[in-house]
Protein backbone atom coordinates (compact mmCIF):
# COMPACT_ATOMS: atom_id res chain seq x y z
CA UNK A 1 0.00 0.00 0.00
CA UNK A 2 1.20 2.90 -0.89
CA UNK A 3 2.35 5.96 1.84
CA UNK A 4 2.12 8.63 0.16
CA UNK A 5 -0.38 11.25 0.80
CA UNK A 6 -2.87 11.70 -2.48
CA UNK A 7 -3.93 15.16 -3.48
CA UNK A 8 -7.14 16.54 -2.50
CA UNK A 9 -10.24 17.50 -5.11
CA UNK A 10 -13.23 18.37 -4.37
CA UNK A 11 -15.89 16.28 -6.55
CA UNK A 12 -19.88 18.11 -7.07
CA UNK A 13 -21.85 14.78 -6.96
CA UNK A 14 -25.14 15.22 -8.21
CA UNK A 15 -26.48 11.36 -8.42
CA UNK A 16 -26.65 12.05 -12.20
CA UNK A 17 -24.35 10.56 -14.85
CA UNK A 18 -22.45 13.40 -15.49
CA UNK A 19 -20.75 13.47 -11.89
CA UNK A 20 -21.20 10.02 -11.41
CA UNK A 21 -18.47 9.44 -14.23
CA UNK A 22 -16.33 12.43 -12.73
CA UNK A 23 -15.96 11.27 -9.39
CA UNK A 24 -14.68 7.71 -11.50
CA UNK A 25 -12.86 9.78 -13.21
CA UNK A 26 -10.79 11.81 -10.43
CA UNK A 27 -10.06 8.65 -8.43
CA UNK A 28 -8.65 6.87 -11.51
CA UNK A 29 -6.42 9.90 -12.04
CA UNK A 30 -5.02 9.39 -8.34
CA UNK A 31 -7.23 11.97 -6.45
CA UNK A 32 -8.22 11.42 -2.90
CA UNK A 33 -12.13 13.12 -3.60
CA UNK A 34 -13.92 15.07 -1.27
CA UNK A 35 -17.69 14.34 -2.15
CA UNK A 36 -20.14 17.54 -2.20
CA UNK A 37 -24.08 17.02 -3.04
CA UNK A 38 -26.32 20.04 -2.24
CA UNK A 39 -29.95 18.96 -1.62
CA UNK A 40 -31.14 22.65 -2.72
CA UNK A 41 -35.30 21.84 -3.29
CA UNK A 42 -35.06 19.85 -6.01
CA UNK A 43 -38.63 18.19 -6.58
CA UNK A 44 -37.54 14.80 -5.04
CA UNK A 45 -34.47 13.38 -3.35
CA UNK A 46 -33.80 10.55 -5.36
CA UNK A 47 -31.01 11.87 -7.26
CA UNK A 48 -29.49 12.95 -3.52
CA UNK A 49 -30.02 8.71 -2.68
CA UNK A 50 -28.36 7.70 -5.60
CA UNK A 51 -25.28 10.08 -5.08
CA UNK A 52 -25.30 8.74 -1.75
CA UNK A 53 -24.83 4.93 -3.14
CA UNK A 54 -21.87 6.06 -5.79
CA UNK A 55 -20.39 7.56 -2.32
CA UNK A 56 -20.43 4.26 -1.04
CA UNK A 57 -19.90 2.04 -4.20
CA UNK A 58 -16.53 4.27 -4.80
CA UNK A 59 -15.48 4.39 -1.06
CA UNK A 60 -15.74 7.72 -0.76
CA UNK A 61 -14.17 8.93 3.08
CA UNK A 62 -15.98 12.37 2.89
CA UNK A 63 -19.53 12.68 1.40
CA UNK A 64 -21.16 16.12 2.59
CA UNK A 65 -24.87 16.19 1.76
CA UNK A 66 -25.33 20.33 1.81
CA UNK A 67 -29.11 21.55 2.41
CA UNK A 68 -29.44 24.88 0.73
CA UNK A 69 -33.03 26.25 0.44
CA UNK A 70 -33.08 27.79 -3.30
CA UNK A 71 -37.02 27.26 -3.24
CA UNK A 72 -37.06 31.37 -3.81
CA UNK A 73 -35.89 30.82 -7.20
CA UNK A 74 -38.84 29.47 -8.12
CA UNK A 75 -38.97 30.22 -11.86
CA UNK A 76 -37.38 26.85 -12.71
CA UNK A 77 -39.49 23.23 -13.14
CA UNK A 78 -36.97 22.03 -11.24
CA UNK A 79 -37.63 23.84 -7.82
CA UNK A 80 -40.74 24.75 -7.73
CA UNK A 81 -44.00 22.64 -8.67
CA UNK A 82 -45.63 25.57 -10.21
CA UNK A 83 -43.84 25.07 -13.56
CA UNK A 84 -44.60 21.79 -15.62
CA UNK A 85 -42.10 19.79 -16.85
CA UNK A 86 -41.35 19.40 -20.38
CA UNK A 87 -41.99 15.80 -21.81
CA UNK A 88 -41.71 14.22 -25.33
CA UNK A 89 -39.62 17.28 -27.10
CA UNK A 90 -37.18 16.34 -29.60
CA UNK A 91 -33.23 16.52 -29.22
CA UNK A 92 -33.29 19.89 -31.43
CA UNK A 93 -36.47 21.19 -29.39
CA UNK A 94 -34.24 20.49 -26.31
CA UNK A 95 -30.93 21.90 -27.54
CA UNK A 96 -32.31 25.46 -28.68
CA UNK A 97 -31.81 27.79 -25.92
CA UNK A 98 -32.34 28.05 -22.59
CA UNK A 99 -34.85 25.26 -20.31
CA UNK A 100 -37.24 25.91 -17.38
CA UNK A 101 -35.21 23.69 -15.79
CA UNK A 102 -32.08 25.92 -15.84
CA UNK A 103 -31.65 27.18 -11.97
CA UNK A 104 -30.57 30.43 -12.12
CA UNK A 105 -26.74 30.73 -11.37
CA UNK A 106 -26.80 27.08 -9.81
CA UNK A 107 -23.86 25.67 -10.82
CA UNK A 108 -21.84 29.38 -9.36
CA UNK A 109 -23.45 28.77 -6.11
CA UNK A 110 -22.33 25.25 -6.04
CA UNK A 111 -19.00 25.96 -7.69
CA UNK A 112 -18.64 28.73 -4.96
CA UNK A 113 -19.32 26.46 -1.98
CA UNK A 114 -17.01 24.04 -3.24
CA UNK A 115 -13.82 26.43 -3.81
CA UNK A 116 -14.29 27.52 -0.06
CA UNK A 117 -14.84 23.47 0.49
CA UNK A 118 -11.57 23.05 -1.56
CA UNK A 119 -9.52 25.69 0.71
CA UNK A 120 -10.52 24.76 3.99
CA UNK A 121 -8.97 20.97 2.93
CA UNK A 122 -6.02 21.97 0.76
CA UNK A 123 -7.70 20.71 -1.98
CA UNK A 124 -5.97 21.48 -5.34
CA UNK A 125 -8.97 20.95 -7.84
CA UNK A 126 -12.78 20.77 -8.09
CA UNK A 127 -14.28 18.17 -10.02
CA UNK A 128 -17.93 18.94 -12.18
CA UNK A 129 -19.99 17.39 -14.82
CA UNK A 130 -20.77 20.21 -16.71
CA UNK A 131 -20.72 19.23 -20.64
CA UNK A 132 -21.05 20.39 -24.16
CA UNK A 133 -24.88 18.66 -24.08
CA UNK A 134 -25.81 20.73 -21.72
CA UNK A 135 -23.71 23.80 -23.46
CA UNK A 136 -26.54 24.84 -25.99
CA UNK A 137 -29.20 25.36 -22.47
CA UNK A 138 -27.43 25.90 -19.86
CA UNK A 139 -24.82 29.10 -19.66
CA UNK A 140 -23.13 27.73 -16.54
CA UNK A 141 -21.87 24.89 -18.17
CA UNK A 142 -19.89 26.82 -20.96
CA UNK A 143 -16.24 26.73 -20.62
CA UNK A 144 -16.15 30.24 -20.82
CA UNK A 145 -18.30 30.59 -17.93
CA UNK A 146 -16.22 28.13 -16.02
CA UNK A 147 -12.49 30.05 -16.72
CA UNK A 148 -13.95 32.82 -16.11
CA UNK A 149 -15.08 31.60 -12.67
CA UNK A 150 -11.97 29.91 -11.84
CA UNK A 151 -10.09 33.47 -12.12
CA UNK A 152 -12.86 35.11 -9.94
CA UNK A 153 -12.34 33.01 -7.23
CA UNK A 154 -8.52 32.94 -7.47
CA UNK A 155 -8.62 36.81 -6.92
CA UNK A 156 -11.65 36.39 -3.97
CA UNK A 157 -9.74 33.63 -2.37
CA UNK A 158 -6.73 33.37 0.94
CA UNK A 159 -5.67 30.69 -1.78
CA UNK A 160 -5.99 32.50 -4.85
CA UNK A 161 -4.01 35.30 -3.06
CA UNK A 162 -1.09 32.98 -1.57
CA UNK A 163 -0.08 31.63 -4.50
CA UNK A 164 -2.04 28.52 -5.19
CA UNK A 165 -5.86 29.07 -6.71
CA UNK A 166 -7.85 25.65 -7.35
CA UNK A 167 -8.07 24.75 -10.80
CA UNK A 168 -11.83 23.94 -11.87
CA UNK A 169 -12.00 20.55 -14.13
CA UNK A 170 -14.68 20.02 -16.00
CA UNK A 171 -12.87 17.11 -17.96
CA UNK A 172 -16.83 15.67 -19.78
CA UNK A 173 -17.01 19.47 -21.34
CA UNK A 174 -16.62 18.60 -25.47
CA UNK A 175 -17.91 14.83 -25.11
CA UNK A 176 -21.21 13.55 -26.09
CA UNK A 177 -23.79 11.92 -23.44
CA UNK A 178 -22.17 8.56 -25.23
CA UNK A 179 -18.84 9.31 -24.81
CA UNK A 180 -19.31 9.67 -21.30
CA UNK A 181 -21.73 6.83 -20.82
CA UNK A 182 -18.75 4.84 -22.47
CA UNK A 183 -16.15 6.22 -20.35
CA UNK A 184 -18.35 5.55 -17.27
CA UNK A 185 -18.71 2.10 -18.13
CA UNK A 186 -14.78 1.77 -18.64
CA UNK A 187 -14.32 3.23 -15.28
CA UNK A 188 -16.62 0.88 -13.53
CA UNK A 189 -19.84 2.88 -12.55
CA UNK A 190 -22.51 1.29 -11.79
CA UNK A 191 -24.89 3.15 -13.57
CA UNK A 192 -27.79 1.51 -11.85
CA UNK A 193 -26.92 3.93 -8.96
CA UNK A 194 -27.59 7.31 -11.16
CA UNK A 195 -30.57 9.20 -11.76
CA UNK A 196 -31.64 11.28 -14.71
CA UNK A 197 -35.53 12.06 -14.91
CA UNK A 198 -37.13 15.22 -13.49
CA UNK A 199 -39.91 12.86 -11.56
CA UNK A 200 -38.58 10.80 -8.59
CA UNK A 201 -41.02 7.47 -8.96
CA UNK A 202 -39.97 3.78 -8.77
CA UNK A 203 -39.57 4.09 -12.75
CA UNK A 204 -37.90 7.52 -14.62
CA UNK A 205 -40.32 8.41 -16.95
CA UNK A 206 -38.76 8.36 -20.12
CA UNK A 207 -40.05 11.05 -21.59
CA UNK A 208 -38.78 14.66 -20.07
CA UNK A 209 -35.61 16.12 -21.73
CA UNK A 210 -33.37 14.45 -19.20
CA UNK A 211 -34.62 11.10 -19.76
CA UNK A 212 -34.31 11.56 -23.46
CA UNK A 213 -30.78 12.51 -23.36
CA UNK A 214 -29.62 9.99 -21.13
CA UNK A 215 -31.94 7.21 -23.35
CA UNK A 216 -30.13 9.02 -26.64
CA UNK A 217 -27.06 8.34 -24.45
CA UNK A 218 -27.30 4.55 -23.52
CA UNK A 219 -28.21 3.77 -27.78
CA UNK A 220 -25.58 5.84 -29.15
CA UNK A 221 -22.86 4.33 -26.65
CA UNK A 222 -24.39 0.64 -28.04
CA UNK A 223 -25.18 -0.03 -24.23
CA UNK A 224 -28.09 -0.71 -22.14
CA UNK A 225 -29.67 1.56 -19.58
CA UNK A 226 -29.98 -0.70 -15.93
CA UNK A 227 -32.35 1.17 -14.52
CA UNK A 228 -36.35 1.06 -14.64
CA UNK A 229 -38.78 2.86 -17.38
CA UNK A 230 -42.40 3.00 -17.35
CA UNK B 1 -47.85 58.61 -4.68
CA UNK B 2 -45.61 57.82 -7.83
CA UNK B 3 -47.42 55.18 -10.41
CA UNK B 4 -44.12 54.58 -11.69
CA UNK B 5 -42.77 50.64 -11.10
CA UNK B 6 -39.49 51.06 -9.10
CA UNK B 7 -36.54 49.89 -10.04
CA UNK B 8 -35.87 46.62 -8.23
CA UNK B 9 -32.32 45.06 -6.46
CA UNK B 10 -31.21 42.75 -4.41
CA UNK B 11 -29.38 43.58 -0.90
CA UNK B 12 -26.92 41.78 1.07
CA UNK B 13 -27.74 42.82 5.11
CA UNK B 14 -25.54 41.29 7.53
CA UNK B 15 -26.51 43.31 10.34
CA UNK B 16 -23.47 45.23 10.43
CA UNK B 17 -22.93 48.96 9.58
CA UNK B 18 -22.13 48.35 6.35
CA UNK B 19 -24.84 46.85 4.58
CA UNK B 20 -27.09 48.92 6.80
CA UNK B 21 -26.15 51.93 5.15
CA UNK B 22 -26.13 50.68 1.83
CA UNK B 23 -29.81 49.34 2.08
CA UNK B 24 -30.67 53.14 2.80
CA UNK B 25 -28.30 54.05 -0.06
CA UNK B 26 -29.87 51.64 -1.97
CA UNK B 27 -33.42 53.06 -0.88
CA UNK B 28 -32.56 56.69 -1.22
CA UNK B 29 -31.26 56.34 -4.98
CA UNK B 30 -35.30 54.96 -5.69
CA UNK B 31 -34.68 51.16 -5.81
CA UNK B 32 -37.31 48.70 -4.17
CA UNK B 33 -35.01 46.16 -2.04
CA UNK B 34 -35.32 42.59 -1.81
CA UNK B 35 -33.55 41.81 0.95
CA UNK B 36 -30.85 38.60 1.71
CA UNK B 37 -29.63 37.48 4.90
CA UNK B 38 -27.90 34.37 5.45
CA UNK B 39 -27.92 32.17 8.65
CA UNK B 40 -24.61 30.61 7.86
CA UNK B 41 -23.60 29.08 11.00
CA UNK B 42 -21.92 32.27 12.67
CA UNK B 43 -21.28 31.81 16.12
CA UNK B 44 -24.37 33.85 17.27
CA UNK B 45 -27.81 34.81 15.69
CA UNK B 46 -27.48 38.26 17.09
CA UNK B 47 -26.54 40.20 13.51
CA UNK B 48 -29.64 38.00 12.02
CA UNK B 49 -31.80 39.73 14.58
CA UNK B 50 -30.17 43.17 13.77
CA UNK B 51 -31.36 42.37 9.98
CA UNK B 52 -34.43 42.08 10.70
CA UNK B 53 -34.96 45.07 12.86
CA UNK B 54 -33.30 47.17 10.16
CA UNK B 55 -35.73 45.55 7.26
CA UNK B 56 -38.44 46.45 9.27
CA UNK B 57 -37.57 50.01 9.98
CA UNK B 58 -36.60 50.45 6.36
CA UNK B 59 -40.01 48.66 5.50
CA UNK B 60 -38.67 46.49 3.25
CA UNK B 61 -41.48 44.56 1.36
CA UNK B 62 -39.10 41.04 1.07
CA UNK B 63 -36.52 39.79 3.61
CA UNK B 64 -35.66 36.28 3.02
CA UNK B 65 -33.33 34.75 6.00
CA UNK B 66 -31.25 32.04 3.90
CA UNK B 67 -30.17 28.83 6.26
CA UNK B 68 -26.86 27.87 4.87
CA UNK B 69 -24.86 24.96 6.09
CA UNK B 70 -21.19 26.49 5.99
CA UNK B 71 -19.95 24.79 8.95
CA UNK B 72 -17.52 22.86 7.21
CA UNK B 73 -15.61 25.71 6.60
CA UNK B 74 -14.39 25.12 10.12
CA UNK B 75 -11.02 26.67 9.66
CA UNK B 76 -12.66 30.15 10.30
CA UNK B 77 -13.07 32.04 13.76
CA UNK B 78 -16.52 33.35 12.59
CA UNK B 79 -18.04 30.22 12.24
CA UNK B 80 -16.18 27.74 14.52
CA UNK B 81 -15.51 27.42 18.42
CA UNK B 82 -12.48 25.78 17.61
CA UNK B 83 -10.61 29.09 16.41
CA UNK B 84 -10.51 31.69 19.18
CA UNK B 85 -11.30 35.23 18.30
CA UNK B 86 -8.51 38.06 18.66
CA UNK B 87 -8.97 40.22 20.69
CA UNK B 88 -7.03 43.78 21.96
CA UNK B 89 -5.04 44.05 18.74
CA UNK B 90 -4.20 47.09 16.98
CA UNK B 91 -5.06 48.84 13.85
CA UNK B 92 -2.00 47.74 12.13
CA UNK B 93 -1.98 44.30 12.89
CA UNK B 94 -5.73 44.23 12.12
CA UNK B 95 -4.97 45.66 8.79
CA UNK B 96 -2.19 43.10 8.14
CA UNK B 97 -3.25 40.24 6.07
CA UNK B 98 -5.89 38.07 6.06
CA UNK B 99 -7.52 37.78 9.63
CA UNK B 100 -8.59 34.16 11.29
CA UNK B 101 -11.99 35.01 10.54
CA UNK B 102 -12.46 35.28 6.77
CA UNK B 103 -14.45 32.60 5.68
CA UNK B 104 -13.29 31.12 2.34
CA UNK B 105 -15.30 32.28 -0.54
CA UNK B 106 -18.20 33.84 1.48
CA UNK B 107 -18.85 36.56 -0.13
CA UNK B 108 -18.54 34.46 -3.44
CA UNK B 109 -21.39 32.26 -2.33
CA UNK B 110 -23.56 35.16 -1.27
CA UNK B 111 -23.18 37.11 -4.44
CA UNK B 112 -24.25 33.55 -6.46
CA UNK B 113 -27.02 33.56 -4.52
CA UNK B 114 -28.00 36.99 -4.58
CA UNK B 115 -27.82 36.97 -8.58
CA UNK B 116 -29.56 33.64 -8.85
CA UNK B 117 -32.00 35.59 -6.73
CA UNK B 118 -31.96 39.13 -8.57
CA UNK B 119 -32.67 37.25 -12.12
CA UNK B 120 -35.30 35.69 -10.85
CA UNK B 121 -37.00 38.89 -9.15
CA UNK B 122 -35.94 40.54 -12.40
CA UNK B 123 -33.67 43.24 -10.65
CA UNK B 124 -31.25 44.77 -12.48
CA UNK B 125 -28.42 45.11 -9.44
CA UNK B 126 -26.72 43.87 -6.20
CA UNK B 127 -25.76 45.84 -3.73
CA UNK B 128 -23.15 44.58 -1.41
CA UNK B 129 -21.45 46.65 1.67
CA UNK B 130 -17.66 45.45 0.77
CA UNK B 131 -15.41 48.45 1.36
CA UNK B 132 -11.55 49.30 1.65
CA UNK B 133 -11.09 48.50 5.08
CA UNK B 134 -11.77 44.98 4.85
CA UNK B 135 -9.68 45.67 1.66
CA UNK B 136 -6.47 44.57 3.32
CA UNK B 137 -7.40 41.91 5.02
CA UNK B 138 -10.53 39.88 3.17
CA UNK B 139 -9.96 39.31 -0.69
CA UNK B 140 -13.59 38.86 -1.56
CA UNK B 141 -14.02 42.13 -0.57
CA UNK B 142 -11.55 43.94 -3.43
CA UNK B 143 -13.02 45.47 -6.33
CA UNK B 144 -11.08 43.20 -8.47
CA UNK B 145 -13.37 40.31 -7.19
CA UNK B 146 -16.16 41.54 -7.56
CA UNK B 147 -15.31 43.30 -10.97
CA UNK B 148 -14.49 39.55 -12.09
CA UNK B 149 -16.56 38.23 -10.11
CA UNK B 150 -19.49 40.44 -11.91
CA UNK B 151 -18.03 39.15 -15.59
CA UNK B 152 -17.93 35.01 -15.18
CA UNK B 153 -21.88 35.59 -13.86
CA UNK B 154 -22.88 37.56 -16.68
CA UNK B 155 -21.63 34.70 -18.48
CA UNK B 156 -22.83 32.51 -17.00
CA UNK B 157 -26.98 33.14 -16.31
CA UNK B 158 -29.43 33.49 -18.70
CA UNK B 159 -29.73 37.34 -17.73
CA UNK B 160 -26.41 37.86 -19.26
CA UNK B 161 -26.60 36.04 -21.97
CA UNK B 162 -30.23 37.71 -22.79
CA UNK B 163 -28.07 41.10 -22.56
CA UNK B 164 -29.32 42.16 -19.05
CA UNK B 165 -26.50 41.15 -17.53
CA UNK B 166 -27.01 42.06 -12.91
CA UNK B 167 -24.78 44.81 -11.57
CA UNK B 168 -22.82 44.43 -8.78
CA UNK B 169 -22.83 47.97 -6.82
CA UNK B 170 -20.55 48.06 -3.30
CA UNK B 171 -20.94 51.36 -3.40
CA UNK B 172 -19.02 52.01 -0.34
CA UNK B 173 -15.84 50.13 -1.57
CA UNK B 174 -13.59 52.75 -1.32
CA UNK B 175 -14.76 54.69 1.79
CA UNK B 176 -13.35 54.73 5.59
CA UNK B 177 -15.52 53.28 8.20
CA UNK B 178 -15.91 56.79 9.93
CA UNK B 179 -17.23 57.81 6.33
CA UNK B 180 -19.57 54.76 5.97
CA UNK B 181 -20.75 55.91 9.42
CA UNK B 182 -21.19 60.05 8.54
CA UNK B 183 -23.27 58.71 5.54
CA UNK B 184 -25.35 56.32 7.38
CA UNK B 185 -26.16 58.77 9.83
CA UNK B 186 -27.14 61.45 7.06
CA UNK B 187 -29.09 58.78 5.55
CA UNK B 188 -31.06 57.77 8.63
CA UNK B 189 -29.56 54.41 9.72
CA UNK B 190 -30.34 53.27 12.94
CA UNK B 191 -27.31 52.36 14.04
CA UNK B 192 -28.68 51.01 17.61
CA UNK B 193 -30.01 47.90 15.00
CA UNK B 194 -26.71 47.04 14.05
CA UNK B 195 -24.42 44.60 15.57
CA UNK B 196 -20.29 44.57 14.59
CA UNK B 197 -19.03 42.18 17.61
CA UNK B 198 -18.03 38.96 16.92
CA UNK B 199 -19.37 37.41 20.02
CA UNK B 200 -22.90 37.87 20.57
CA UNK B 201 -23.40 38.81 24.05
CA UNK B 202 -26.14 42.06 25.36
CA UNK B 203 -23.27 43.85 25.08
CA UNK B 204 -20.67 43.93 22.78
CA UNK B 205 -17.18 43.15 23.46
CA UNK B 206 -15.26 46.47 22.70
CA UNK B 207 -11.83 44.46 21.93
CA UNK B 208 -12.37 42.32 19.05
CA UNK B 209 -11.29 43.63 15.13
CA UNK B 210 -14.41 44.11 14.47
CA UNK B 211 -15.36 46.27 17.57
CA UNK B 212 -11.90 47.89 17.29
CA UNK B 213 -12.80 48.93 13.71
CA UNK B 214 -16.33 49.94 14.60
CA UNK B 215 -15.29 52.22 17.59
CA UNK B 216 -12.37 53.97 15.64
CA UNK B 217 -14.77 54.83 12.82
CA UNK B 218 -17.49 56.64 15.31
CA UNK B 219 -14.78 58.42 17.13
CA UNK B 220 -13.45 59.35 13.57
CA UNK B 221 -17.05 60.27 12.49
CA UNK B 222 -17.32 62.66 15.48
CA UNK B 223 -20.44 60.52 16.87
CA UNK B 224 -21.23 58.32 19.60
CA UNK B 225 -21.86 54.39 18.98
CA UNK B 226 -25.57 54.01 20.35
CA UNK B 227 -25.06 49.90 21.17
CA UNK B 228 -23.87 49.41 25.27
CA UNK B 229 -20.04 47.74 25.35
CA UNK B 230 -19.06 45.62 28.07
Amino acid sequence: MSTLKKRRCVVLLSGGIDSAVVLALAISRGYDPLVLTFRYGQRHAKEVRCAEKLATHFGVRTHRIIPLDLSFLEKSALISRRVRIPQNRGIREILSGIPVTYVPARNAVFLAIAYGYAETEDASAIFIGAHTQDYSGYPDCTPEFLRAFEKALALGTKAGHEGRPIAIHAPLISMSKSQIIKMGADLGVPFEYTWSCYSGGKRACGRCDSCTLRLKGFREAGLTDPIPYL
